[in-house]
């Protein structure tokens, strides 16, 4: 918890909220209700409407010189319960004016998950006698301790949604050292629970290949001794075997980075943007623009879906929406020096709030620093023998997750050549459930030690992408590279090898699919807008990350829940209240409420050509556990590239200086003599 | 040239030639021809069969513990010219022995192509009086100069192969600056010179849409001095702007890097394998194992394909096979400290030979050096918030060449997982042909300047992966995740969301397509060894770089001279001989020396399963050249990569220490005050 300090002066319309407007923002809301008990959900910036920012912005890149649009209010988005979860409401805060604006009641949908909350639960299921005489009859190993790990309820139909229900998968925790790796114990059963910590069932795990859901009383048997087992761990207290040839490495900037910050805005080789952070999307980058031509209104990952492929009961009901119904920002890891960044770093914090409504301050949820990234361009004419090589320096903004057992670390990588990369690399621990000693579950995941089973699951990102390139009037295209018939046309073919490329622009909203065979590229152009030196409209391409997409069958709750995660690309027109593409309120959420249901619901269908368009990108991993991802699980890549396409004149890093040893000061190394390398005399 | 030293006394069987041996070669050869004139063009290690290499290094990595099979003979492989190019022949050479076996008459084959001759025909070229007389038709700007560029030439049946052909494309080069961008100003006309520096035709190039070949004589106008622009030049000294904005950035490795070199032996994190260089694959890695288990026997990049789009003659000519035409190994770049590596940078030299058969040095032709690259896995346990984070170290092995415009970079790259990716980056300078002004033949490629066509093109790129997973008995297969049946088996999917997996094994050897929608993952896999832990067979799996294959007509020269670039995988029986996926004499070939017709000239088909096999990977990039490409190219990336799957029995890296401050040193940065940024007082 911060003290409330005084309020900005005058903030930027796409800085966050600050400690003092959460304060006021909570403050307003409790005024309107003063013999009520307010539980806050959220209380985030309500980011002003495109219509209004979008001209305050571009004044404002064009350094106010011609007369500026009036500066869009300071507008606070907060989410409460008046005095209990059934009566949850959602409102606007004019923090200038003390305004409270479009007041809504909340039916049917259920808050995003408050992590107090959910360590209430487990402690009332741990502590429950239901819970307590199970766990008694399974004779575990003196000294044990019982996990039990909450998960949000994913729909499957055996409960109506009106009710909010909580799973505790049950661990043990051998030993006195906390950081024991409890997911190595998955123990036989799990408990049901409601949303204001009532054990529902008491549910007994599936240990073969039979799914059927059966209680847990009168089906467990004692602890298996024979599980206990070492090559677990991954603390390094516990942990026992330590590699020791690895050297320090370190990097080195004499005169500090090249990038800028002041306050959320953020400046590096001709990049301009705003670093923005919410609860639950985490990091957003705004108003990108490069070369002071604007590029992007907008980038987010925009919501995830994990669900799993197992389909024996109760696991049809482990699906999660990491950012819907856990929070990207709420769950950002707060960065350590030294740790989760190299060299010289800048951090940014966020803020969030307690249910009481007091802001809280997450130190360190983005870092934000440079990295050597080989070489960019290099020619070396073969006729002088001249090499000229530069080195590509790239500008990293990393945020990490954790959610219960996963990390994700989010990270946007911008280069010197204009071209922007969104990464994910999955790693932490794989979420595991107990098996038979037959391996008889195998099916529906891996074996990784004894009696643990890390199931198949999916991982399915969604990248959204506002687009703006020279203005807010865009079109969407599909390339493909196909070849010439044979002799065609008028024997211009002859030998056989022409190929050519046909562009496709997509005139209305559209889910979209990959086709590898053809080639198929994804642009955003800006029809309006000539390429000087060839005469073709600018672009952009996007360059994607191939996935498999959702497994689950499109009748099921999985499918209907996500509609996103069924095609890797979908245009959509520009509208203010569409950001998530599984729906705004994703906790037990039934259908119907995703991107597909948007379109769906037009009164008519939405043209999308010289419109403004927001491109979404569905991308991810069938994740079948690999052994060597287990008890911890080495970073899993994901990348997506978005680079110009006839948007410059020329490579726009063709400016960048060439390398040279004066200022890389590298170090030439010697053949080992002793065992080791040697620095050389030179 | 290097003076021929002492032999090593001791050479190991994988030991690259060195320059006495390659001497030695020379000599026994001259020896043979008392009376003739030897012109070679090719001395390099002949490795040992398989048959006798395989048991001596298995035997080495014990430590020589049972007793040492006797060591292979010293071999070379030479090819060469008796007089003159019509008797072109091959034979190994015993170099303790000094023998020479095999020999043979290479009849209706091609030599690579060799620098020197090339010259030879450029210059002849230049100053023939035809060529001359044609530019003089071009009045072009005083004081520019005429670069004719050799290419070696596609077979496209409308020369007799016998007959060797180059193709001499012709540049301007203005102004006095010889690193002055001669890729911009393309002249309208071609020479189609013979092997021994003839000029046989001198062809007008297409300006619009028709293809049909015209002679150069009464077809040119004079140059358009319009056309002289600025803007295409990279060169420090001729680009004007500059960037200033970057700031130094160095890596400092205080204890020296964490790899050690004897040779070409290099050991790293675990990691043991010995450096090859040869003139045609250049970088090549041997007998690659991990925690002492025997990985790969052999990785190489084994042939790549570039062939054009453009079907206007006289293009269909342009398409080169940049390993077995030009030769990987010859063209590799001296790579220089500061610019194409940085931080602590071990160099290992090539060797090569003149046409007389006297040893060559091509100094630092591959450069070792270590990176940070992020994170390699996380987890905070939620409960006690301690996060145990490790940074990832990677060692990379880079080799770059230059094939006239483009520049390639080929790395591999080790992690501490037991994980080990290729990487190709494509840069340098697209080739150029020249446009009218109507921009009439962009169906064929992308304006990059003022007359200026940059033809679209493809890359394909072979990766050889002699695998040995424990031992040399592997087995191929695929692995498919498809969701199960809504309800099936007995009820055990009623809610529609369970997948699983299907493993196929490749029976005979084969080509193999991706399918990202059915999830296909390769794997390689030995069925004889079985993970402790889950009882599975022991494998790795090979992440493809998703790619278009040939677009070129499956009955066209290209396609049939191609074979390997028709599918992006294929399995085949492991053979001595078979090194090359587009057959061993790639120069003007014409068809059936490739992947595809070793399957189908076998006497039956060969079982792949609990075999020696081998595995090729064909990825690359249908270039339709963007103008940010222009003047010289940001790289274009791709990457593959093998994991391991259930191969350990648990993660590999679990062992590498705790990222900490200490060791990193990082250094935090403020806010910006006075435009800059900070370093911190903390």
């Amino acid at each position: 918890m911060v003290a409330a300090a005084a309020r900005l002066s005058n903030p930027h319309p796409l800085d966050d909220l600050s400690p003092s407007e959460i304060s006021q923002a909570a403050e307003y809301i409790r005024e309107a209700y003063p013999n009520a008990h307010i539980n806050f959900r959220v209380i985030t910036l309500s980011e002003p409407p495109k219509a209004v920012l979008e001209p305050y912005l571009r004044t404002e890149r064009s350094g106010f010189k011609s007369s500026a649009p009036a500066k869009p209010a300071r507008m606070a988005y907060v989410q409460y319960y008046v005095n209990t979860p059934q009566d949850f409401r959602e409102v606007h805060v004019d923090l200038d004016k003390r305004e409270l604006l479009n007041k809504n009641v909340l039916k049917g949908v259920h808050s995003f998950s408050v992590s107090s909350d959910m360590e209430k639960i487990e402690k009332a299921c741990i502590e429950s006698p239901e819970v307590k005489e199970v766990i008694d009859e399974l004779l575990l190993p003196e000294g044990s301790t019982v996990v039990a790990e909450t998960w949000t309820y994913a729909t499957d139909g055996e409960n109506d949604m009106k009710n909010k229900i909580v799973m505790c998968y049950m661990y043990m925790r051998p030993g006195s050292h906390l950081d024991t790796n409890y997911y190595a114990y998955p123990l036989d059963f799990c408990v049901e629970m409601s949303g204001d910590g009532k054990v529902l069932n008491i549910i007994a795990l599936p240990l073969g290949i039979d799914g059927k859901m059966k209680p847990a009383k009168g089906n467990l048997k004692p602890f298996d001794r024979k599980k206990i087992h070492t090559g677990s761990e991954y603390h390094p207290d516990i942990q026992t075997e330590k590699r020791t040839t690895v050297t320090p490495y370190n990097v080195v900037q004499p005169q500090g980075p090249s990038f800028r910050t002041q306050g959320q805005l953020l400046t590096w080789e001709k990049w301009r943007l705003r670093v923005g952070f919410n609860y639950r999307e985490g990091m957003v980058l705004h108003d990108v623009s490069y070369d002071g031509r604007q590029l992007f209104y907008r980038l987010s990952l925009a919501e995830m879906f994990v669900p799993y492929g197992d389909s024996r009961s109760p696991y049809p009901r482990k699906a999660a929406f990491d950012l819907g119904n856990d929070g990207a920002g709420v769950n950002a890891n707060n960065l350590k020096l030294g740790c989760d960044c190299l060299g010289h770093i800048k951090y940014f914090d966020g803020y969030h709030h307690t249910t009481s409504g007091d802001p809280i301050k997450l130190p360190n949820v983005i870092c934000c620093h440079e990295q050597d990234d080989g070489i960019l361009w290099k020619h070396m004419n073969t006729r002088t023998k001249n090499p000229v090589t530069t080195r590509s320096r790239v500008l990293v903004l990393q945020s990490i997750i954790t959610v219960t057992n996963y990390e994700y670390i989010f990270a946007f990588y911008l280069n010197q050549a204009a071209e922007i990369s969104y990464e994910v690399r999955a790693t932490g621990i794989l979420s595991t459930v107990p098996t038979g000693p037959s391996n008889a579950a195998q099916p529906y995941g891996t074996v990784v030690a004894p009696g643990v089973l890390a199931p198949y699951h999916q991982h399915l990102f969604c990248l959204r992408i506002d687009t703006a390139l020279d203005g807010p009037r865009n079109s969407f295209a599909t390339e493909e590279t196909y070849p010439l018939p044979l002799g065609c046309p008028s024997g211009r073919n002859a030998k056989g090898v022409g190929y050519t490329t046909r562009q496709q622009f997509v005139e209305h909203e559209a889910a979209l699919d990959v086709d590898i065979g053809a080639g198929r590229v994804f642009k955003v152009i800006n029809e309006g807008v000539t390429n000087p030196v060839n005469g073709g409209p600018v672009g952009f391409k996007i360059v994607p990350h191939y996935s498999q997409m959702l497994l689950a069958h499109p009748t099921s709750h999985h499918a209907v829940r996500s509609e996103f995660a069924a095609h890797p690309f979908w245009v959509t027109r520009y509208a203010d209240g569409e950001r998530h593409p599984a729906g705004q309120h994703t906790m037990q959420s039934e259908r119907g409420s995703g991107i597909a249901t948007w379109l769906r619901n037009r009164p008519k269908k939405l043209g999308v050509r010289n419109e403004d368009i927001v491109v979404w990108h569905t991308f991810g991993a069938t994740h079948n556990p690999r052994i060597e991802e287990w008890p911890v699980m080495p970073v899993e890549k994901m990348m997506v590239t978005l680079k110009p396409v006839n948007f410059f004149s020329r490579n726009p890093a063709v400016d960048v200086p060439i390398s040279n040893q004066e200022q890389n000061q590298s170090v030439l190394v010697e053949d080992s003599r002793d065992g080791r390398c040697y620095k050389s005399k030179l």
